[in-house]
């Protein structure tokens, strides 16, 4: 299986480039806390906290996938050139909109054309 | 090629239910009419100004794609279940979000398992 | 809409480079004429009759589609580099698989990041 | 993050239906060990080896990618009813064509609407 990566904290010690290097790369859900069953949610995953990331042809962000658990609810797929093209950095960004039925616990999982898969933490919903 | 199904306006004598057929397929760009270089924009795509589509298990909206004249920027592959599932109804939506570098000219195209390919009207934005 | 473009024959006055532009493309479909209900049939989509297509990191084919009339079957999407990447030519080529029940109808849509949106000829399948 | 299950083989004693149910989910790669730098490699991916699995609206495979490594090389996102639709059963097949440049590691990673992500062995192919 490709590697699955992730979102660490780092102490002020350890390297900015490596601070950089996971941050830029982590997908970040951004979503209410609770939500009503049957009324629709927005569900933001963003991609860096407080970096940027290429979108080089040869080196951008690719993929955004939105999961409940197992479950696959969505695909955003990009083309480089959306954050600006060659030479420019920017935050892969999306939002899904889901009609929720019951408790939600989101995950993201994004895709570097040179840096492999990348997972969220999970953004749990209460749903009722 | 298969067809390519576009959003008319029906005179008031037009059957209802063509109105709903027409209304709930058709993808409807909501964007600002400028923007600045290299700032982040958001485009926000639903499907149906006033009416909802099924979310059945074999009639939902799977796709929706966004391009700039004849440049792909992203697609959004949907799963049927993200709008409430089997026997409910609602308005497929996604928001992308894009660094532009130039004008754009905004289309959506989306697909509906049941009836096809349906496109938006264009959208354009002035960027400077 | 995107242009939908398609191959057209050209004759031996036309120019060389307008025919390997066409040509490198446009999806073609082999499948057999003939097939049976509930039988799996191999459809095999590749662009370029008799030329290849660059695979560099800005200039790709991103993606094939087959439909059987208005119903999509699957898409393949491919990212730069399947066809040896940056500084080589190629032709993008899949063969999706499918279990039919009816006669079918089947075309192809590709997409070229710098130059759109192709469609193939249809090709019919008696199913029996 | 979503489990990421894979085939085991099981003993004899094991549960029929536990075989049934590792093996019809589990993508497996045939391909040949040995390719030529630049020359097209067909990579076949089939979700079951002696098992079926079901094609219905609301339980189908959804999606087959192919990684070299932690790179992703395509997606085949395939629609319910490609392996004969509602009622019946089938194995998801695609087969990707790949041109190497150097020595490969390919792992399928295949979805399932009701049962989640799946990986396939990794299968190496000696490129020269």
């Amino acid at each position: 299986m490709p590697n699955i990566n992730a979102y660490v904290e780092l102490s002020p010690e350890e390297k900015e480039a490596k601070k950089d290097y996971i941050d830029r790369h982590s997908p970040f859900i951004t979503v209410a806390p609770n939500a009503k069953v049957g009324e629709k949610l927005a569900v933001n995953v963003r991609l860096g906290k407080n970096y940027t990331h290429p979108d080089d042809t040869d080196h951008y962000i690719n993929e955004i996938k939105l999961f409940d658990r197992e479950t696959l609810l969505a695909t955003a797929t990009l083309l480089s050139g959306i954050n600006g093209g060659h030479g420019n950095k920017g935050q892969a960004e999306v939002t899904f909109f889901i009609v929720p039925q019951k408790n939600l616990k989101l995950v993201a999982l994004s895709y570097c054309t040179k840096h492999g898969l990348w997972q969220s933490d999970p953004a749990e919903v209460a749903v009722s």
